[in-house]
């Protein structure tokens, strides 16, 4: 997930805390390796998760670094956990201590706002408070994410696991998953409806799973020819290769949602090109440049450029729920959290099938 | 309006015709001056329009000047017709001889597909025909527009004027008019919306009438200080200079449409940003390059860079009437036509307020 939290609320009390151990760095340039943080100690509404596993999402590696500025060290990234409660706060009635269950990219936000109001919390108005390196108010230090034993977070921002689905695969659903599902929930794909998929990496793959399972017609679009079988095993009705003008032309003003998962500069009048009329076209993935769009691209077929960024924690149940119910998870490659900075570095490769899942017994160790 | 026909439809079959008197330009660099072309004697469901008012759109030079490319030579701009029926065909049923009509952008579409099926004549997937530059079926010319005597038209094409309105300031209504009426009423412009208009141009006052008359609160964006007093003379409730940095943050993030009716280039980026969750900028002004976005512009609020053009015909009925119970019209400038050469050089310039009408019995004397 994106964005910097522009929360900054005061009166951060003394809690009682504990230390763990936590994976993170203290500077841009510097690689991960052990740290010990504090993690307050309950609160009334708050659970407890002893963290089994955590996704590696691009944003984490973006955020160590300080590729999107404004990061404060040391930073613990990890924002795809799925893990066991351990204990659980006075007037916690959503969980018990036993039960399987998740954090994503949020773990708190102003609850009052609009766009609060409306499960939008991933725009809160006043700033969400992100999982990582967001304003931690109970203890005044910035927050730390999943790379960790445990986490303390409020019931209101923890998610409930299908009981079918593998935990390890399922960790990249938080982030990954919610991503995707919600741009396809909010422009309505569902049976009848084609939809493109651009760009096959961690967010891609997810897009085509979960569009497939709503019912649509799905084609890929890549340039890499290797990965054409891959995305029909996901699921694509038909691939694309996005460098051939007639392949591209089979879709022109064909499709009525597209979602775009490319974080790499592309050309992105060749996908809106592709847009029926009132298509839209969501990007999920951030390139670095603002992208040229060409007003005729836009104008002739009524079409929408747009931009979607996680998801609410209502919409994140709903997502979980489906995934639950199609049996839907990521593809992943499980790593021990000391192959973390090697597997940042393949990350940037684009050599992942397709979500790193750090197996979290290995920092306990 | 924009594009170019890609309609290339066979079998013009060779009708009776009469020669009349129209203005239009013979090369890309050579000035409009008196022509004559003919017209078809009405078929069955024709009818024959003596012209009285013609608006100048700024498409219009675009078009005779080759601008766009693909201009067809001799070329006869001209698509904000209004004017009186003087024959009908044997089939015709809205229009009798002696009404005031009117035509606009287009005067015929494939009336087949999907979204001819839909009243989006303006999206036909064969290729709308448009008022001028587009292939004439009937006698295997190109269109020639409003720049003339008369104009025969089939009547599913023609429009009604309502009674209570000045013809030659409701010619602009027929372009510029629907043109902002169309994503006004697509993006549900109306009480309760903050709505932004961006250019105070041609179309720029005509958004601003009509979103107020819709009742949104209309706040204008301008570069020039000058435009402050008649842009709130038209309706606006607040005006921002748009190079004043505090002005335009009074404003981020709190509107639910813009509505931007530029063509040079700007930074587009700054009035997406103004957008709140869920909002639209709907581009119907043309810039010639393409305008750079940035994937942080749309993400955070889920925002939507889009694009419109003109309406169908039924909308654009719906659009006369509309203005018709609010006593919308255009604020124009008359000109004859011998001085339209001297009104596109103005034109450039952004010299009239707010459109040129050209008082066709110029043309006949």
């Amino acid at each position: 997930m994106y964005g910097k939290c522009k929360n900054n609320r005061k009166g951060a009390t003394t809690l009682k805390t504990k230390s763990i151990k936590a994976f993170g760095t203290e500077a841009a340039k510097a690689p991960l390796k052990g740290l010990t943080i504090n993690r307050r100690h309950t609160t009334s509404h708050d659970v407890e998760i002893d963290i089994l596993y955590c996704g590696v999402c691009h944003s984490d590696l973006h955020t160590a670094r300080n590729e999107w500025h404004g990061t404060i060290y040391p930073c613990v990234p990890g924002h795809e956990i799925v893990g066991r409660i351990v204990r659980v706060g006075d007037h916690v009635s959503k969980f018990k201590v036993g039960d399987v269950a998740a954090v994503g990219c949020l773990v708190d936000s102003c609850r009052e706002c609009q766009y609060c109001q409306e499960d939008l919390e991933q725009y809160c108005e006043k700033g969400n408070i992100q999982t990582y390196n967001s304003p931690d108010k109970y203890l005044g230090t910035q927050t730390y994410g999943g790379y960790s034993e445990s986490i303390v977070v409020d019931e209101s921002f923890v998610l409930r696991v299908p009981e079918n689905l593998d935990l390890a695969a399922t960790a990249p659903l938080l982030c990954a998953g919610i991503t995707t599902y919600s741009p396809l929930k909010h422009w309505n794909v569902g049976p009848g409806k084609k939809v493109g998929v651009v760009g096959l990496g961690g967010l891609g793959h997810m897009g085509v799973k979960i569009a497939k399972a709503m019912g649509a017609e799905v084609i890929v679009f890549t340039t890499s020819a290797s990965k054409v079988e891959d995305a029909k095993r996901l699921g694509a009705d038909d691939v694309v290769l996005s460098k051939d003008e007639a392949q591209m032309a089979k879709y022109a003003g064909k499709l009525h949602f597209v979602l775009d998962a490319v974080s790499a500069q592309h050309d992105i009048n060749a996908y809106l090109n592709l847009l029926r009329v009132d298509g839209s076209l969501a990007l999920v993935g951030a390139p670095e440049l603002p992208l040229p769009v060409a007003a005729f691209s836009l104008i002739p077929f009524r079409r929408s450029f747009a931009g979607s960024m996680i998801g609410g924690i209502a919409e994140t149940q709903e997502m979980l729920d489906f995934c639950g119910k199609h049996n839907i998870v990521s593809d992943i490659e499980m790593i021990n959290i000391g192959q973390i900075n090697e597997a940042y570095e393949r990350l940037l490769k684009g050599d992942v099938k397709y979500r790193f899942v750090i197996d979290m017994a290995s920092l306990k160790k």
